[in-house]
């Protein structure tokens, strides 16, 4: 019910979704009759769905603590709570993120030995894989150097249990390399995660990164407190916007660019797919037990299916028992 | 002497400004037979300039407090000299940010009423004027409620005074738009520059806005910490450079795309030119007696054409005057 496109946007990539995979199943949350007026015109959904009804709805501008006291019959307490009772295998939401956190503390708890859960998001860039791994992306606005220790196990065990990264790169989000930039709780941070990779072995921690590395080959994972990954993540997508805009103005200039533009459309359909934040949408709650998949309040179908599709990769290679291993294990 | 390119840049970009500017004169301090060697091949820098022999160089990773002690005789240090002694109108370095801001702190001292100097720069956006105003971009790594609400005057001055925007738009950077989001020190922040809003009405208060905004038109200056205003920064300009990356790839990847790409060149040529950062470089210190701009480390010639053509603009509506009177009515 939630997101800035509310039901349209959801049922429209549930469609999506399965007209690509049929192995999937939904428990649908939210007001019946709203649901039921948009699935009837989609045979697919209404066979691999049930609707959960539900009374109200979180807004997006909740304030968590209200959300936690007042939302018990909402459609994100009911969609939470079907993960919690191990009715559904993981949670997918486009609504208010800090609500979302607030119940799936409560609903979930926190993971044996975890202090502060994180949001990692996909960062488009230049590897292979196409993207990196970044949290916390606004979890929290707050992380000590313990907490980001915490990201930095939570992260590795991510890359390590979801994308098969044998031994992931680890970066600590900081204004410089050089070891005596940044703030106090960095320099402690990093002294910590390179502790831990001495014990661990099980990633390798490349020091401070900067902002222009989030998109880079040299790193897998990054770690920063959920303030800067948030402002990053949507510092990043507006850059992103503000050259699509350049780009559209420029070709529209004249009819020479014009017709430029439709012997490229092919190459530039291809751009815009590797910079479409939709492509890579879906931030993962780590530290919970269990998997809630938070999907950007903005996303439409195409965005929601991604996230379904995130959803399914990590579910069918068994990711929330082996993430918990891997915690075990740091 | 400084930056990652050296000599060669700074040079270059001397004489790149000369050939567009005959009224500009420099003042160039570092290793008088280094820069004797670049310079003698253009004359036009030869009778436009003085050299100011200086031994030492500070370097790109030395610690402020180790270039404070030991960078008496750099080229730094003389810099700044010959703008505190009135030799100079501004001073600009393409080195060692943090050297360069404690240096300048020490030899032209804080502006009366100001506590925390900061770094003003240029954000490409989406408005008229193409940019926006945002501090601090990494003075310092650290600010509270009231240096940010003392960011929020001095980028109000320097809308007014160093770009002619009559009532500049201020935005504090967050997490969200909503009221109960983000860092406690924001919230006083908010009180504090709403409050100045009503006495001063030299400006308009917009509230919260986020990273996304930074290219908007629906502000003129973004204020926040130095921390953050760094890493969106790199940010920023790092996903610039990965959709180049992508884009080029795009256009070479098929015959008809890279005729295509052929067609549009101009059109391409003006998008990097609007995207590129080299065009909107340099930092503005604010908060000094004295104008002191920081190009960025790895600027080209153009980049460093761009800052001293940012210096004259500035010097030449009389700037520092104006802004004094403006911090001294806010």
């Amino acid at each position: 019910m939630g997101g800035d496109r509310g039901v349209e946007a959801v049922i429209g990539g549930i469609n999506h979704s399965l007209s690509r995979n049929n192995r999937l199943k939904f428990l649908i949350h939210g007001n019946q009759s709203q649901l039921y007026k948009k699935i009837k015109y989609f045979p697919k959904i209404s066979s691999a769905s049930s609707i959960i009804p539900c009374d109200s709805v979180v807004a997006m501008d909740e304030k968590p603590s209200t959300a936690l006291r007042s939302g018990k019959n909402s459609s994100m307490w009911s969609s939470l709570n079907s993960l919690a009772r191990g009715n559904a295998h993981i949670a997918l939401s486009c609504g208010n993120t800090g609500a979302l956190m607030a119940m799936s503390m409560m609903q979930l708890r926190k993971a044996p030995g975890v202090n502060r859960p994180a949001i990692a998001i996909l960062w488009p860039s230049t590897n292979q894989r196409g993207f990196n791994i970044v949290l916390d992306a606004g979890a929290d606005v707050k992380a000590d150097s313990d907490d980001l220790l915490q990201y930095a196990l939570m992260g590795a065990a991510y890359a390590k249990t979801g994308f098969s990264i044998k031994i992931p790169r680890i970066g600590l989000l900081n204004v410089g390399t050089d070891i005596h930039k940044g703030r106090n709780e960095l320099h402690a941070a990093s002294l910590l995660i390179a502790d831990a990779q001495k014990t661990s072995e099980s990633f390798e921690f490349v020091g401070y990164v900067e902002g222009g590395d989030l998109p880079s080959s040299k790193v897998d994972v990054i770690v920063t407190d959920g303030f800067t990954g948030n402002v990053a993540l949507k510092t990043g997508e507006g850059t992103a916007s503000l050259i699509k805009h350049f780009l559209k103005e420029s070709f529209n200039k004249s009819l020479m660019s014009k017709l430029g533009s439709i012997l490229s459309l092919s190459s530039l359909k291809e751009l815009n797919k590797k910079i479409d934040p939709r492509n890579v949408n879906g931030g993962i709650f780590l530290g919970l037990n269990g998997v809630v998949i938070k999907s950007h309040g903005g996303a439409d179908e195409i965005g929601v299916a991604a996230a379904i599709n995130l959803a399914f990769q990590l579910e069918d290679t068994g990711f929330s028992q082996k993430l918990m291993t891997q915690f075990a294990k740091n």
